[in-house]
């Protein structure tokens, strides 16, 4: 596989979230992808762009995000092009994110690929990655809106999967990139557990290819006036009317995912087509996820953006622990404690998932700034 | 029961420990009992010096600590003259202490009762308190020593528990004092609650009444070197002498606690007696049991030590939470968190007692200084 540009294909990268999910690190100002929460020296934002780099260059790297992080997003990427980084004026949901995106790229360039990645997921395989993102690229090419599924390492409960057909032809990118026969949401373990031995299923990583003709056509079909205000923002985007344009439309445009917009209902008509992503990927998801991604020091303990004061545990197996100064665990296993200078999470791997409710459960009672 | 002071008792109060506890808001140089972990605005030795007053007066209050603890307990007890804080030149156990104050008090006032009360136990019941120290007076007067056991509220396994015997001469203050027929270590679960069942069982809280002459006199024949070197060290107490003899003597003399040296051997030969104790007790012994000392506040959570910041529980009930922040928990029941300046703790109820494990493995580990 050589490690050469591919040409044709923009990717875009939607920097949003709540910032609920690895919180106290994360903040609804601090959100996960702008932080490095593995401890290795670049964000999980520039990751995800310097991942990007070697297909695309600099020139070929769109970054939509909101208003309020783009100063910190541009400071955090250099090497991308003002002209390339688009501001939301608010959350729209990621249809109107990608679909803008698409939309200003097509208007730029005529059509072209565009991929989306999320901004906060870790791949450290980069050349699996690049392999399964050409391949994607292919079948792109061919009109199908194109995702990378990965092939999953366990029956995970919290990830959809995505369920493969029959194989496409080989101009097309088959017979590894398959016809898509349905999306299905997040299993019961028991569900998961079926679909890895039946075999045919990856996970929904989120990772989108597509035509941007393609993609607006169906947007066009299946959501039109969305697809109506985003071309008419697009059009006036590298005008001075952009301001007034987005003021007057954004808070229009309808809120939905582009998997309910477009991956269900274009892949129940047989349009969308997955290609298997054979690397390692997370979407750091919880605090547990975190923890599974970094090695364990010699004492067991896992320790997100490390740190060099003790962490003692005593009958504590599995602990992931952040914190500015010394800890002692004493008899919880698989504890996760996160200490900021705002606040301290204690949980554990079982309840990682429940951090989101500890944090709206705080703007109940009158704390919603720590959110 | 009248208020008034006992006139022939001293009470004395060791306040040493290592701090390993209800670390890391204890710590060597901060002892329990210097602490108000209860938030009542008084210390532990501060409520225990109240809870004595008036039964002693000011002037019949004594209180053995180490040198490098003087300057605090004298600052944190002005009414106590300076003539009764004692200062150990290092710690040699309970007996070495005790000893020594009650053959201080008898050079300077001849043979009168000594009563030895744990600095850092929380009794909320002062007139229970009072009601039996003043009943173990009147058996230590006749000759006994003489130990006020707790009447039991739980089969509790972190005490050891006092047997009774026959019952006294009512002029020995009997029968409610009877002759101690055993003191027996901390049982096991089943054995404390066949202990409750029989009846007749008491906690050891460490609380003695006796007179000096007896005091001093058992130890003169069970322990003579020890006897010996108290003696010489309070003979020179009240004089230019005291340094130089203590710093000569204090280092040689034995290390014993004053249950082995006096209370189960004068037991075995019926010289100890016991009285009952019908108050609420509890040696604070690590933090569940300081949590338990505590009210839980409108969401459940016990607050040692007060604070106003959110902490905010998810599937996390029992919680006992200390921190200086907001501090969310989440599906771990009856949690332990305690953070200060230095460090952090987490852990939970039914390991509480590990702790002190956790306390020497920071010394292990080359931070002895946290501890």
């Amino acid at each position: 596989m050589v490690m050469t540009e591919i040409e044709d294909l923009y990717a875009v990268v939607p920097a949003g979230g709540a910032g609920t999910r690895l919180w106290p690190l994360s903040r609804r100002s601090r959100p996960k992808f702008l932080l490095d929460p593995l401890g290795e020296g670049r964000t999980l934002l520039q990751s995800t762009i310097d991942r990007l780099l070697p297909i695309t260059g600099a020139g070929r790297v769109m970054v939509v995000t909101g208003r309020t992080h783009l100063a910190a997003v541009g400071e955090q990427l250099p090497e991308v092009a003002e002209a390339n980084l688009v501001a939301e004026p608010s959350p729209r949901d990621s249809m109107a994110a990608i679909g803008l995106a698409a939309a200003i790229l097509e208007q730029r360039h005529g059509p072209v690929l565009v991929a989306s990645f999320a901004a906060d997921h870790v791949v450290p395989d980069v050349e699996g990655f690049h392999a399964a993102v050409r391949r994607a690229a292919q079948a792109a090419r061919a009109g199908f809106v194109t995702t990378i599924g990965i092939t999953p390492t366990s029956p995970s409960t919290a990830f959809g999967y995505i369920r493969a057909g029959e194989p496409l032809a080989p101009e097309q990118g088959g017979p590894l990139a398959r016809v898509v026969a349905e999306f299905v949401e997040k299993p019961e373990a028991e569900v998961a557990t079926a679909y890895l031995e039946r075999g045919g299923y990856a996970w929904n990583a989120g990772m989108f290819v597509a035509r941007t003709d393609v993609l607006l056509g169906h947007l066009d079909r299946l959501q039109p006036p969305l697809a109506a205000g985003l071309r008419e923002i697009a059009g006036s985007w590298d005008t001075p009317e952009r301001e007034a344009v987005l003021d007057a439309l954004w808070p229009t445009l309808t809120r939905i995912a582009i998997d309910h917009a477009i991956a269900e209902p274009v892949a129940a008509a047989g349009g969308v087509a997955v290609v298997p992503g054979e690397f390692t990927w997370d979407d750091v998801g919880d605090w547990a996820s975190l923890g599974s991604l970094l090695e364990a020091d010699e004492h067991g303990v896992r320790r997100p953006g490390g740190g060099d004061e003790v962490v003692l545990t005593v009958d504590a197996p599995g602990a992931v622990v952040r914190a500015d100064r010394p800890v002692a665990v004493v008899g919880l296993p698989d504890v996760v404690v996160v200490l900021t200078d705002e606040a301290l999470l204690v949980t554990d791997a079982a309840h990682a998932q429940q951090v989101k409710a500890a944090v709206e459960g705080l703007a109940q009672r009158g704390r919603g700034d720590l959110a």
